[in-house]
């Protein structure tokens, strides 16, 4: 199983940013934690800071991987662009991120992106990746156990 | 370690209401799924179509439950009382959804107890729970590892 | 045929309240009169202030009662959770007010449960009763003569 | 006791029109269900698509029916000139509709003229228009029973 | 000097309609208030229920009449296809409303007419026509004294 | 019969300010014109950049005017306390504007006054002022003529 | 005189509950520094969580009290329900708030019960009980000394 | 193949109205420019400033043309008669506007009618029928080539 | 303990203005009544129609009052000039209302001075200045009793 | 004549993506097609998933191509940058859409690049461009025949 | 060249009120700041709680000042009035704020004043008006230089 | 001293776009104005049309320059990936604008970055750039001096 972990603006910084919000964790050991969380997926990584980038991951994504899990960062909030580029292909992408994003700024709370995407998790500091690689692995196997 | 999974209205209802939003599986069948999943944790299950019930139910989670785990359905949308009672207790309450709420009616995409909860889990049937679970769990034994 | 006459928040005061608006017809002389007018129905009626009351009660129709005929009270503008009990059976249920609440404040314009109803009757006094349980007997005799 | 059926817009399309909402019934087979159903009651039929001739049959109305039963079709959801009609006239007019305008497009939800109408009756399709009749025939004979 | 003054739907039931709001005259003592008013200026009259009429009459003042005074009655507030009637002819043309408008409904404190409009005048009974007139008068006379 | 013209911010500047919109008549001319206009009017006139002072003269007004033409100035789009003064007396106050409101910027399309005046008259330059008094005269002298 | 202090959800966790905001006295303090100031008025108090149960008590109230002092705690801001339940009784009502619910989270702005309240007192700590108290009180006594 | 180019109000003051947004072609002119311009198109014309002459020529349509091209003036905006009118024919329409309808004022960028249209075409000033019949015409020979 | 009673716009009107609302009390007896209740509070009176003075008032304040008791009249729906007086003073200011601002105009249902207030009182006539007072005095004596 | 067909997010998927919606037909395939159709016009592609390169291709086009036929996708719907790319240069821009974006989510219905667009096509499936293309062929050859 | 710095309410209490916010220096040292920053302008200043003395300051400067620096304090964010006035006067005025207004209350978000000022500059404390007064004085000097 | 002044989307065609609104200076010559301006300070420049870039620069500013200039073009109203880039980073940025947002299209008037630089300047053509630098610089030495 191939999963790809997506990451939109900003999150290079993590660790550096915001850090009562995002945490002290940077991306680099997040990563290896990630893959040291799970050693029978194999996972991949890719960050930027342009929305067209995320898009052309996202394309690039079939055929490649079994699932992705995104974390677009501020695009989540206005990117119908990514919004399409998800409708459009048929792997599952589950959305996730760091912190709660109900009890920050009032623009935090739309995401444009949830609506194409197979689930959300938020909330749960670096585990929300944890939890979201685990929601697109146990769809790979069983599908969604309605 | 003891966790809550507490749920609102209609739950009760599972497997038969709108099985291809909700799915197939009961409640009884649920909560045996879950209390199989997660043999070391001691979970205990309370379901009811009454506000005032899960309120009082919340109040009483302090000093015997370590999480909370809740699917509030519709009360998601409206009960700020619910979302009083959350920040009322010292308890780390996660918020869970089996569909994919974003992806549904308007109303169903605000949801008034998310800005106090823990975090939030959606769209991913009743795997949806297991992760909420292990949200809280995973909270309990680390903290939130930002 | 086994008809529910389901009643919500303050209808018990019927008769009493705002007589203008309500009229002077109490709770018990209604239910007569609607007994009365249709002598090959057997309709019960149950009226409660709270909302979890009238949930339980939609889902102990399934199976007892072939239709509802239901007057939510104000709980029609914001009760969700009654919306989704509603559509989580298989019951007919149609929506009824005594007053035409198009005419009165602002909020009472909003019904939350009319998507998921059958249809709605409103403003004909205590007769809007005697209409709704028409319709939703003609529903199950001839189905929707569309 | 002489009543008007009045209907606007697009409904002398009926049985052709989105016959899934409309239902598979011609208004010529409307007019005779409904003149066959009331034997004792002196119903006329108009459909017009010109806002202006609806308006003209609301005056008209005045010494010549003693009620009206109004399915404005789509004018329901602007046409404040025939709410001032309605207004003007003290005719009683019944609104009905033949589908549950609750659950389709947004728009039609609202009503400009039901504040002004005794009342409203909407989703039982053309059921629709026989308890719309027997509502202005109870109002003319013992008034609102509130 | 000929001045057409053009009125909209429900008009023509002056001294019957809400009189406590539009007063007791009926439409044909209005006129003759009005011409009996003005000797001096040839002035006609043009009621219709229909919003194309009123506008085949905006068009056909063209070269027939030196201005307009225009109570589009509810069509004021919609009928943005009067407005571009207005717009499309030279003749200067003067909004009047029998009623002050902005104490009454909130759908009637809307003018889609009054931008296109020379000016407005509302709220003091069939008085408003007698000022709609000099308006123009004075307009045709004098321009617009700035 | 005794009439105050009563003038809000910026209207000292008539003549200079926009002349485009609001003439190239001055306040002194302004007020010459109207008084010659209505030889048998006693009219006197008071203009004020200071809300309170607007207030002040309404107040005053009582007992010392038979009606008050006001010309609010921008103070017309946010100021309740002006509009609480003027309901607040038993002496008629119309409304007057030079230009036509409607067709300005947005701001200006909103009165928090016109609820409580007699009526309006707008757009017909500082004729409006001479229409403004009539309708106060007419009033005072045959009472509003519905 | 008999009052009813009547309590909503999570007022029972009073002197726990965010205390900077709510306080340290718990509500059996509460009930005890109230009825200890008001000799001479019988108190009664009744807290719930349940919607329905502060409904009944209101229709209790009847006969039984001659005020009642409501906080409803965030029902406050949508249970129109309870509003409905005041409205349907002749005993007067006061709305009452610990915290000043203008400078806190954006829904506690709004509250559906004090149109039809006879006034409202927040921001005051527990003496805001007092104060509402009093209120009821002296209308009681002298009327509402307009 | 038979098409109709049907037109809304204050259309018939083409090359009058407005000519720096309109043009200086007449309704004539711009017919015979149509009709010259597609030769093996048998093309006919009407135009009406009644929305419920729409309506019926839109009816009229079903059999007798195979596809409309309509310019509803400014009905476009509000008239859910029109799209309901388009909804219950077979008939495909395409809507067409001669301006950009979306730099002009803001009431002008909502077409109520071009979700149940073929497509749009606008802003080519009197080209935009020519393209508007090249669709329909496109349409009817390949089926939409999507 | 020195409190200043601060009045704004039209409160000079008191007993003459809509007595129904406002009652019939004039200014004079009302601060004779308050001044009479409080025997051991020095209390001192300002009433102005200007913002400016009201501003100018609260600065004065500061060192001469212990408390502000005010009534900020139509003012309070839209000064955000008052509401930065009081954030910039250390003096506590209770604003209080004679009418329940709740069930009148939907303007007056927004105040923009409460969230900087100690806390609000409405409703209750004349008598709501006594309760306001007792609510600064007992801030001062034993601080908000939370 | 040379034009430029630009394309934005996800145009590269043509033929994969939602086929229901976009049609099978493939990018080359469409580029091929429509270099075809016009055989006389020397015609570019361009497609990118980055606004920049939209951006950076739109001023590229000054000087180098007669005009531009734009499809942006979904930053359609929220790119103000490419509005500004648009306005800021001298080439004549279209929009096309393969899509009928009225009928589709609320957020397509929203064009912020529409204003500053010559005109616009929509919802003819890939013959849009055609008719795109053409358009722009018009405008270059004759102008804009108003 | 003459400058006037004018500043609107509550600017008195610089130094003393919310010093977190607008700083520890007083509007004397202020004043003391700037004069000397600026040697080779003369600078005036002015300071009122009353909006009508600022508009009567702005209607004063024609003729004595070449330009004003105005921050009008709260007024910025509802007087329409001191809009006007700017609008009103050949001088120019740009728009100067201690505070970052853009990150505090969302009313603070929004400047009625600012369309009409030259340009704004806010965020940078007490410095602001020195950057202020350059951009005047550039502008005199140099005009705007786009 | 070291200061990046970075632009957005299109400033690259400075000089030639809209010059009515953006001025006739290129951006080579904008950038050879600033340079020369302060001689005592370091400036680099750059400038993209990829929101990405602009993140990009944002992040390697850190430790690389002191303080940062920043006009983000029409992404300012949108960005909210380049408001987290700007709040993710300790160097200060302040917003500049050459021309007055605010008297613009409506859009133009929010702007997204606001909130978290460190002030904002706008409407004084290029020398925006000169009184932002300064201010940046400004604040470097003394810190905001409040």
């Amino acid at each position: 199983m191939k999963i790809l972990v997506l990451q939109g603006p900003n999150l290079n910084l993590l660790g550096e940013r915001k850090p009562e919000v995002y945490g002290l964790t940077g991306l680099p050991e997040l990563q290896k934690y990630i893959s040291e969380y799970f050693k029978k997926i194999e996972i991949s990584f890719f960050q930027s800071n342009h929305e067209g980038e995320i898009i052309d991951q996202l394309h690039a994504a079939r055929g490649k991987y079994d699932g992705v899990v995104l974390n677009a960062g501020a695009l989540t909030h206005y990117s119908y662009a990514i919004r399409d580029a998800i409708e459009s292909i048929a792997v599952p992408v589950v959305e996730v991120h760091i912190s709660n994003v109900h009890n920050r700024e009032e623009f935090r709370r739309q995401s444009v992106i949830a609506p194409v995407c197979l689930g959300s998790v938020s909330g749960f500091g670096i585990y929300s990746y944890i939890l979201g690689i685990q929601a697109v692995a146990h769809q790979l196997k069983d599908g969604r156990q309605v």
